[in-house]
C-alpha cells in the first residue's frame, strides 16, 4: 500500500533490528500501545529463528506524535536495551530531502521529477546537480533547483568537491539517475547519506561499462536494470530491486538500451520510494524489503 | 517463505479477524508470549484503521505445542471476547486433508499430485475423484487413492450423493482441478468444507463456459486463469489468484487453450499452497492472502 | 526492431490482405525484386490456409523510392487485380501526423510527448485538444501547440464541432490519451481517420466507468490497461494490445488507479507506435499486429 | 503458432542462411511457387542489410512433398548456389528423435515427457538415460525406454562411451535435463549431434555450479534460468531461451531452488520445443529464434 505524506500526519515508523530473541515482537507492540500508538503495519523477519537476525517495521498512528517523540524514544531507548537491537523512529509525515545527480540521459530523472510531482514520492527535492546542462530547463520546470557541476578531465577532485558542498546538510539521501560518473571513497564518506544507484543491467551480469553492448555479444534473451545502494565497491552495493524486459535477435544494441531504459526509470523508481517509506533495512551486503 | 510440514514441528499459526480497535496487535503478541511461543512471522492489515476490519496471522514456535494447545485456546477465548473477534488456531506440522476432483483433463490434477509428491504441498491428499476414469493409473502411480463416480445424463443427484459420501469426514478442503461439473447448492452444502475452483479466464472476463473460444472471439492480447472458493453463484466466489500469458493473432482458439493449461495448473497451485498454509482469510467476496 | 525515422530515407512499407490463394507470398516478393527494391523485413499472416484471409507486410529499401512510387503503385495494382487483395503503400520516412486529445490526467499524454521528443515514436504531433487547462504548459514546454476545447454540459455537439475543425487536413491519426468524453457517432465519421483508445481495465473485464473501483469490489488480483481502436461500439473496438500489474488485497481503489496508470501509458504508448510504424491491420473486430 | 505433427502432413521447413544479398527473399519464394508450394509462413531476418548475414525459415504446403522432395532439393541447389547460402529442407510430419539424459531431479525431465504425451513436443523420445535410478519408474510409466549408465568416480570415459552406443544413430538431438556431470570434449565430437543444456541461472550471472546458493549471497531479487546449446565451453553455448521468477528477502537458498525449478522446466521445454520445430538458426554464439 502506497501511503503519501498528506495521509501521514502522526504516523510514526519504527524499524528495529539486531540479534533474534523470543519475546521482541511482543516487547515493541506493548510499547506502541503503553505510548497511545496504534498499529497500522508490522512487518518482521528473522533470517534464522535460531540466533539469526531479526528486523521489524512498525507503523502506528499516534495523536500529537511530535510531541511525544522525545517520550517514545526514550521508552524505546530503556525498553530495546537488553535485547541490544539498533532502532530508528521517524515521523513519516516529514518527507525525506533527496538530490539527484544526473548527467545527459533524462529518463531517471524526469521519471522521478513526474513522479514526485504527481504525489507518489513522499520527498522533496532540494536540487538537481548534473554535469551536463542538457536537461536544465526541464528540471527547472518542475520547480527544482538546476545546479551545473562540470567533470572535465581524470581529476574529480574539484568536481567533487563541490558537489559536496552543495549537498551538505541539505538532502538525506542521494539518487545517482544515470550520473555516469565514478564517485571516490573520499565523496562518499564525506556526502555521509545512502546513495542509490541505477545499473542498467541485471547485476551481477554485465557488471562494469557498456552492459547492453555486452548483453549483445552474449545473446542473451532477458535485458534487465538493478538499483543497489552505493558502496565503495563499484556495482557491488546491496540490490535492492531489480527487472527484466525480453529482447529477441532482431534488436541492435542500440534498440536494447532504448527498450531498457524503461525497465531502469521503473526500477529506480521503485527503488526510491521505498527508500523514501523507510521499507528497506540493509544488513550486510544484503537488503530487506518490506513493502 | 515456503513451510514445509518436516520443519513445521510445534509451529502453530494463530488467524485472527474482526473489528478494528487499537491494542490488538499488542494483545495478541502478549498472549502469544505469555503462552511461551516465539513469533516467527506476523502478518496483519486493517481495511481501514478508523473502524474498518481487522486481520492478522500469527505464526509461533511453541515446544510442545500439542500439550499446550488447551491452554492457549482458552487463553484466546477470554482475552479476545471483549474485542468480539473470530480466531482460529492450528498446529502447522498436521497437514490438512485435500481431496481433488477432477475430470478427462490431467494438467491441473497432476501438477497438483507432483508438487505433493516433491514435498511443497503440505497437505495429504486422500483420494482423487473423477467421472472420468482416464486418469486413474496416472494417478495410483503416486500412491493416491482413485474413484470413479461418473456423471451421466442430467440428473446428478446421485453422483453428487456418492461423491459426499466419499468426502464426508475424510477431508478438510476439496479442489476442483478442472472438474466439469456445475455443482448443486445441496451439494455445496452437504460438503461443509472450503472448496478451490480454477476458471480458466481472467475472471471476471469471459465468465461461464467456453473462455478460450470467446477470448479468441474478443481479440484479446493476454489470456488468464482465476483460481476462487466455490460459492453458490459459479464463478463469482472470492477470488484467490490470478495471472495471465501473452497470446498473438497466429494462435487457434485451441492454442489459447493448451498455452492457458500452463497459466492454470500454475495459478491453481500457488492458490491451494496459500489455502493449506492457512494463508487466506475469506472476508465478504474477498480474499486477504497473507504471502 | 525499432525503425526510427531518420534511419528510414527510401524504405517503404507495402502492407497486402484479402482472400489467401497460392503463390501470393512469391508474387509480392517478385514485385519488390523487379522494382528494385530490397526487402528488409516480411512478416506474413494466414488464418486459414484453406480458403481463409492473408495478411502480409514488407518493408523494403528502394533508392530513389519518392521517384518510384507511382510505377510501384501501378505495378501493384495490375498485379494484385487478379487476386483481389487490398492493398497500401507508403513511404516509411514521412512521418504521420498525430493528435492526442487528453484531459486533466497527463500521464499518458506525458509519456506520449516524452518518447516523441526521444525519437522513439516515428510521428509528427501537430496539435494537443483538451477539455481542461492544466496541461498547456507541458506540453508547449514540449514544442508542441495545445488547443482548449471546454466541454461544458451534455449537449457535445459544439464541441465536437471545434475539435473536428482543428483536425480537418492535418492528422492522421488521433489518439485519445485519457480523453474522458464519449464522442458521438457523427463525430467519429466527421473525423474520419483512425482514432486509438486507452481503456483502464483488461478488457472485457469492467468495462465502462470506474473499472478500478469496480476491480477493488471484485477483489481480483491483477489490473489491467487495453489500447483499442475507437468504433461506434464503446470499448468493443478492434485491441491492439494489453498488460496487467499484479494488485493485492492491501490495495485501495485509488491505489489501483495510481498502479494501473503506469500500466496505461504503456500500453498505449506500445500501440501508438505499433500503428505510427504500420503494423496494425485491422480485419473484422481483430488486430493483427506484425512485430 | 503450435504446429502439431499430426496437422503438417505434406508441410516442409526450409531453412536458409548466409550473406545478404538482393533478391534472396524472391528468389526462394519463386523456388517455393514454382515447386507446388504454398507458403505458410515465412521468417525472415537480416542482421546488416549491408553486407551482414541473411536468415531465413519458409514452411511450405506442397501435396505429395515425399515424392518431390529430391526435385526441390535439386532446384534448391541450382538456385542458391550462385549466393552461397546454406540451407536444409526438412519434412515437418518426421518428428525429429529426441534423448534425454537425467540425473536424479525429475522436474525438467517429467515436463518434457508429459508435454511430449500431450502431444506439445513434435518428437519422438527412443531414450532417457539417467546416471541414477530414481526416475526409471516414472519415465517407463510413459512407454519410454530408461537406460541407467552410472558415472562412477573422476574417469567418465567409460560411462561417455556406454551413452554414445545407446545414441548412435538414434537420436537427432539430445537433451540434458538437469544432466549433473561435465561432458568431455570427445564425447560431444563422438556424439555429434545437437545438444540443448538448461542452466539454473540467468546466464552469464553465476556461471558454473551452486548458482541459487551464489544468487543467495548476492542477494538478488530475481532468480533465472537459461537453455543454451552445448558447445566445448561450459555454460558459454548460444542462449535459445531465458526466464526469471521474483524472490525476496525471506527465501534461502532452499527456496530459491525450489521456485527456479518451475521456471527451469517452462525454458528448457520451449527451448525444445523451437528446436524440435526448426525454429533455431545457430550463427556464431548467438541464436535466430523464429516464433
Amino acid at each position: 500500500m502506497t501511503l503519501h505524506t498528506d495521509a501521514l500526519r502522526d504516523h510514526a515508523c519504527l524499524i528495529v533490528h539486531g540479534p533474534d530473541q523470543p519475546g521482541l515482537v511482543a516487547s515493541v507492540t506493548a510499547l506502541v500501545t503503553r505510548n497511545a500508538g496504534n498499529i497500522v503495519t508490522l512487518d518482521q523477519y528473522s533470517d534464522n529463528p535460531a540466533g539469526g537476525a531479526f528486523f521489524q517495521r512498525v507503523v502506528f498512528h499516534r495523536p500529537d506524535l511530535q510531541a511525544a517523540m522525545p517520550d517514545i524514544e526514550a521508552d524505546l531507548a530503556v525498553t530495546l536495551e537488553p535485547y541490544r537491537m539498533q532502532w530508528r523512529l521517524t515521523d513519516l509525515s516529514i518527507p525525506k530531502r533527496m538530490a539527484i545527480l544526473a548527467s545527459t540521459s533524462d529518463h531517471c530523472l524526469l521519471e522521478l521529477l513526474w513522479r514526485h510531482r504527481r504525489g507518489e514520492l513522499p520527498v522533496t527535492i532540494p536540487m538537481v546537480i548534473s554535469n551536463h546542462t542538457n536537461t536544465a530547463e526541464d528540471v527547472r520546470a518542475f520547480g527544482i533547483p538546476f545546479f551545473h557541476v562540470p567533470s572535465h578531465g581524470t581529476d574529480k577532485t574539484a568536481a567533487e568537491a563541490k558537489i559536496a558542498q552543495l549537498l551538505a546538510g541539505n538532502v538525506d539521501f542521494v539518487v545517482l539517475a544515470r550520473y555516469m560518473q565514478i564517485l571516490s571513497d573520499d565523496f562518499l564518506e564525506q556526502v555521509g547519506v545512502p546513495m542509490i544507484n541505477i545499473h542498467h543491467s541485471f547485476l551481477p551480469a554485465f557488471i562494469g561499462a557498456a552492459p547492453y553492448r555486452k548483453a549483445k555479444e552474449r545473446g542473451v534473451k532477458l535485458i534487465g536494470a538493478t538499483s543497489h545502494y552505493v558502496t565503495k565497491d563499484l556495482d557491488e552495493g546491496p540490490i535492492i530491486e531489480q527487472d527484466v524486459a525480453r529482447v529477441d535477435h532482431t534488436m541492435t544494441a542500440a534498440d536494447l538500451q532504448a527498450r531498457g531504459a524503461y525497465v531502469e526509470r521503473a526500477v529506480l523508481a521503485r527503488a526510491v520510494q521505498w527508500h523514501a517509506e523507510d521499507r528497506i533495512i540493509r544488513h550486510g551486503n544484503h537488503t530487506i524489503v518490506f513493502q
